[in-house]
């Protein structure tokens, strides 16, 4: 292995280091204008009135829109369900939802033009919280169902239902005899609760539009730019093939770069200004814009009295906010992941979306699985102490073996999952060593199926004269280090130094399709499709070489630019200048990868790969506070094979650093339906201070994943098992359950006083 | 046929008429520098001494370029011979050579400084004509051969000899047996001189560079970006990979843009500063950059008393200026298409490129063929009357028919010679009508092959969810409508309105590989690769949908984004979201296309097309001052199947008046080695007010082609005969023959002195 595996610097390392590599937020264009929006200061109100004419005509400005100017569009956009207006039509759904915005020479000019927009509201009773959403008579956040419900994947998924109005989408899951519950001899019912986080991605929300002589041309911040192009396709009735995105660099996403978010408002100014606009969100804006699902989890957990997992139903209520956006597949991912890596005769599950007059829920780097692995491995541990079995012994009793089926019809696990728990258990020091009072150790395993849904991928790999190598990939470079991935992987397959080979620009005029960088299926997904078509390349070069050399292309292997015959190296340089003439030519190859449609398969396609991410903590509880100090935290993710080493483990601390955030105190604070910490200066994220005295990523590369090498995806799961495992090593630690987060000093005191009141009772 | 032919407006009319079109002179860089260049103002002497260190220093400087940064480059380019440095190292060999250069903050500050570097030339003796040059005591501009030559194409071949020193190349083709002279019974021995024009492209040579973490980045106004990235990293030892190229549209080129101009100095100058660096040059600069070859021409012409071609010796002597740049291929075709579309027993070509101390001579809308059509269609004139045969009954006699090899091995005539002959026969009057003192007709037919030697094309044709198509190649949209021309022949494949189809972006990191925008090529070339990704990508979707229909592919064809099937259409996109899920898909075809290498060709490649341009002109004469007056002028192509007649005929049109400015007075006049009128303002081309009484381009659609549909190239074929006809039209009119360029009053009335001074002596 050459290029695989090396230590060398990320391909994007220099650019990034000197400040060269382009962002979004970077582009100008000249002439352009500056977007800016008016947001409500309503949790729900119908819009009685609006009047820009005044806004239109203070200095500077050049456009504006307000809902008189969405005729002949399709004005409303989401993932699935068309369900959120480019700025608001007939109401408000929560404060910050868009009301109109201004295009003007400058930012401060369009500041100040939206304070000269005339808006009568007519308030409404809001819903802040899922239980208020659910009650009987809570107001329905659309009276009449929006249009574009996609059937999902799940049988009995549903969308808007009556009397459940504020339900957007049911996912039911349902596997083996609900007999099975009579075969357990404990039931255990538990309820958890996840709190949202905001996706603090550096770069904000931003777009820079253009919109001439009926083309629309786009630079944005955004994971998905193939399917952004098809929603703003339908969105502003204009062909698909006179719409092109490019994506620069991005400036992190953690799922939020997913579909329109600054892209309609954008285009329609550049369109109504016949000008380029940019319209670049605030960080405040980002949190009035998208964020992680808040749920409720209730388990219902049979088990017999030695430990075999039986059966177990589990409702889950995910908070999507005002808008769907991505809540459906998000709630068939928490629904579908929430009985873990085990082995049961019966599960029932179902996960509801349901809206409330908050920030739209979206994807979240978990995409649900951390809602469901919170939850589950909280209540494994519970049970354990239950019934008086170690949690690890407990966990390895019902452990999925290497290569079995989730459940029936499922692909099997590409982890050995008992080797990566033995792995976390060994590094912090699981059962050795004395007890000290106040401290404890909790392990927790996070599962996530990961590549995506149905996922297709292009890929093409051409090679010039001189053996320049180009990757073309729709895959978006969003931090995670997948241009050096897959450089290194066609290095590899040419045989050649990795800095041979450079990485494609995003542009949907010419790039391969993807359906978008999520879910952990750059490498598992793309990397196939990228492995696909290097090696048609090298194929059609060896074609080449052997129609030159007058021999059998089986003859031949690629070194190095040239292609050796019994051990002897035949530059392809000068054949190629002699058969193509003086200007070269180039070889490409294309290849492509999409999971099978299975109807067989529970979700109608088998899982391309597991994502599993094994955790393990120390903690120091203070009693007498409640304080919490994380002292160790272990994570571990498997690979599969790691491609690059370093940015491997950076992917796992990054996630575990999120995890960390997400369990002790990251979270965005309603009061009522007013978020209350919306600025960057009052969202508590994690500090270098923060970080555990001893923390470490360990990279495990077992060889099982179906990307190339053995690759597997990553990146998502060092979150997933984080906050469990700091819960249940509080547990450990003081005998005191927590379960809701975060895991703040004042729930974790209120736990222990809760326990101690209650050894007082007996 | 609904794309084909359909007289809807090209599709990027919108963005020309209404300025939103984007040429590279349009195009700006935050920071951009302006770069300007010291040019020589000696045509031939050493450089002793060059510093620019007080211009370094000099307000808003960024860098400076002199021969002393050039360490660790390749610091000469060249199209086979790699004899142009970028800026003057040991010599300058010409009034205007490139000395030095500087980047700064503005044109103005840029200009200042130049003035601020200090040079000492030693003159040197100047060769200023092809005369001179080949003068036995002549200057040699190299003393030492300059490396690069790549042995071309013809059967002897070779790059600079002793002791022809300033012979850069020599073309020989010879075929048959020297003895059929002696079957003639008579052999006229004729020279003639083709003067040299600008191109005059409206957009000058211009480059915006960038050089960022070893990406070198540039858009230029160029014809084959590819080729360009292959020299540029040869010059900057840079690897191809990290080398990309865009080109927007082009503001014409007829030949000039391509390879090096103003890139190496704007990569260099954007390397040195760190900062983007923008390259125009002025219209002046233009004219001293790139010209047409001038030419002397020798034919020795055997034929019989009946008018039968027998033997031609042919000697072309060709002005290369002082580098060599595209010279040995203009040679190559020169001498190769000196015969006409007749058939010949023996032919016998020669053609040498001499270097003299002038504006280097490149590639030119005709490229060779309008030098040889100029002397050959003269000679058969000035033959047909000295045999007292009608010039259209001679030359009916001798053509070679629909289908006829032009010479063994080579590929057959693609357009019936005689009709077009006819036509143009018919469209000028030709025999009919009474005479008229001073009035005479010409007729000339033009002569090239077209397609380039040996270019490989490729092409991507990618279909979108929706039906958007959007064509991929590499083909550059000069203002010849080859982005209409290209999207119609996909929409007519497709069964869909050619608004349905837009051609992609030119981007050599994701472009499909192409050798330039040249020859006539594209729709010959590309046309075909174009032709086969579009056949591709539909029997993919066919493939698909049969999949999903349950029927064999061949049961199915595409209609307007549905699959027909018995007449019943299954509309494609809700049959592909349903199998690729919500976020769609593309389908993507790829096409190659290649002139087959072939050793028995006699150029080692048979021709792709033949591109025949037919050409009558009526003049009046006036015998007391030598003015011409061109009164009708008839030019007739044929384009094989007129994909878009309108810009066909805009091609014949153009082309024919850029012949009507070469025969009557376009030149770049030398005054020795100083060109005299180098201004736009004192360089005369034809105005709206030359334009004939009658003007005609007619074009044919003899369907022979290889292209789509039948289609041949076109865009240089009316250019051809244009001077010939008009020539032979004077001596129609007036008796008198005129055998050099251009055809001014001055060397009319001399021609006409001369024949009456011979009549008196008689």
């Amino acid at each position: 292995m050459n290029a695989i595996g090396n230590p060398a610097p990320r391909v994007d390392a220099d650019l990034k280091v000197t400040g060269a590599a382009r962002y979004t937020v970077d582009l100008a264009l000249p002439r352009m204008l500056h977007a800016k929006v008016l947001r409500s200061p309503h949790a729900h109100a119908r819009v009685a009135h609006v009047d820009a004419r005044r806004a239109a005509a203070m200095p500077g400005v050049a456009a504006v829109v307000t809902r008189d100017d969405l005729g002949g569009l399709n004005a409303t956009y989401g993932y699935f369900i068309k369900d959120q207006p480019i700025v608001a039509i007939d109401k408000v759904r929560y404060i910050g939802d868009m009301v109109a915005a201004v295009a003007a020479e400058t930012e401060e000019q369009a500041v100040r033009a939206l304070e000269a927009i005339e808006v009568r509201y007519e308030p409404l009773a809001t819903v802040a919280t899922i239980e208020q959403a659910l009650a009987p008579a809570a107001p329905a956040l659309f009276e009449i169902p929006p249009p574009g419900i996609v059937p999902a994947y799940g049988a009995g998924a549903s969308g808007f239902k009556d009397p459940a109005k504020n339900v957007c989408y049911r996912f039911c899951y349902t596997h083996g005899d609900a007999a099975a519950f009579a075969r357990a001899d404990r039931v255990f019912t538990d309820e958890f609760r996840f709190s949202r986080m905001q996706h603090y991605h550096l770069e904000p929300f931003v777009t820079l539009a253009r919109v001439e002589a009926g083309q629309i041309e786009l630079w944005s911040s955004c994971q998905n730019p193939f399917p952004l192009r098809k929603e703003l396709a339908r969105v502003f009735n204009h062909p698909e093939q006179n719409i092109r995105v490019h994506v620069p660099f991005v400036g992190a996403g953690y799922g939020a770069k997913n579909n329109c978010k600054t892209e309609p408002i954008a285009v329609l100014l550049a369109k109504l200004s016949g000008r380029p606009v940019r319209f670049c969100m605030t960080m405040e804006e980002n949190f009035l814009t998208q964020s992680q699902h808040a749920a409720i989890l209730r388990l219902e957990t049979g088990v017999t009295n030695d430990g075999r997992f039986v059966a177990r139903r589990s409702e889950i209520l995910l908070d999507a906010g005002a808008y769907s956006d991505a809540s459906p597949l998000v709630a068939e991912k928490a629904g579908y992941r929430i009985n873990g890596p085990y082995r049961w005769e019966f599960i029932d599950s179902r996960c509801d979306c349901v809206m409330t007059n908050t920030t739209p829920a979206g994807p979240f780097r978990g995409f649900g699985g951390t809602q469901a692995s919170w939850a589950s491995e909280s209540q494994i541990d519970m049970i354990a102490r239950r019934l008086g079995i170690d949690p690890v012994t407990l966990r390895k009793k019902n452990l999925l073996k290497l290569g079995e089926a989730y459940v029936p019809g499922e692909s099997g696990m590409d982890s050995d999952l008992a080797e990566g728990l033995d792995l976390v258990c060994r590094e912090i020091g699981y059962g050795r060593g004395e007890r000290t009072k106040g401290r404890g150790i909790g392990i927790a395993i996070g599962f996530k199926d990961s590549g995506g849904v149905n996922k297709p991928a292009e890929a093409q790999v051409k090679a010039t004269t001189t053996g320049g190598i180009i990757v073309n990939s729709g895959t978006i470079e969003i931090g995670q280090g997948i241009q050096t991935a897959l450089t290194r992987v066609v290095a590899e397959l040419f045989a050649c130094p990795s800095a041979r080979v450079s990485y494609g620009p995003i542009d949907t005029d010419v790039t391969p399709f993807d359906q978008g960088t999520n879910a952990s299926s750059a490498i598992v997904v793309m990397g196939q499709a990228v492995e696909r078509a290097a090696r048609d390349c090298i194929a059609r070069i060896l074609d080449f070489a052997a129609s030159q050399l007058n021999c059998m292309p089986g003859d031949l292997r690629l070194e190095n630019w040239a292609v050796v015959k019994d051990n002897q190296a035949h530059p392809l340089a000068p054949m190629i200048m002699r058969h193509f003439g003086g200007t070269g030519f180039e070889f490409v190859g294309r290849g492509y990868f999409k999971p099978e449609t299975d109807h067989h398969a529970p979700l109608e396609a088998k899982c391309v790969s597991w994502e599993i991410g094994w955790g393990a903590a120390e903690v120091d509880v203070d009693e007498e506070t409640g304080r919490v100090v994380v002292r160790k935290l272990v994570v571990s993710g498997d690979a599969g094979r790691a491609i690059h080493k370093d940015a491997c483990r950076g992917q796992d601390e990054g996630a575990a650093m999120m995890g960390l955030g997400q369990a002790l105190f990251e979270t965005m604070r309603y009061d009522g339906p007013v978020l209350a910490n919306i600025a960057a200066a009052r969202y508590r994220v994690p500090l270098a201070s923060d970080l555990p005295e001893s923390f470490r990523a360990v990279t495990q590369e077992q060889g099982h994943g179906p990307g190339p090498f053995g690759a597997k995806g990553m990146g998502e799961a060092g979150m997933l098992p984080v906050a469990a495992a700091i819960a249940n090593a509080i547990e450990d630690a003081v005998g005191a359950r927590v379960a809701s987060l975060p895991l703040s000093p004042e729930k974790v005191l209120a736990a222990i006083e809760a326990k101690r009141a209650k050894a007082e009772d007996k």
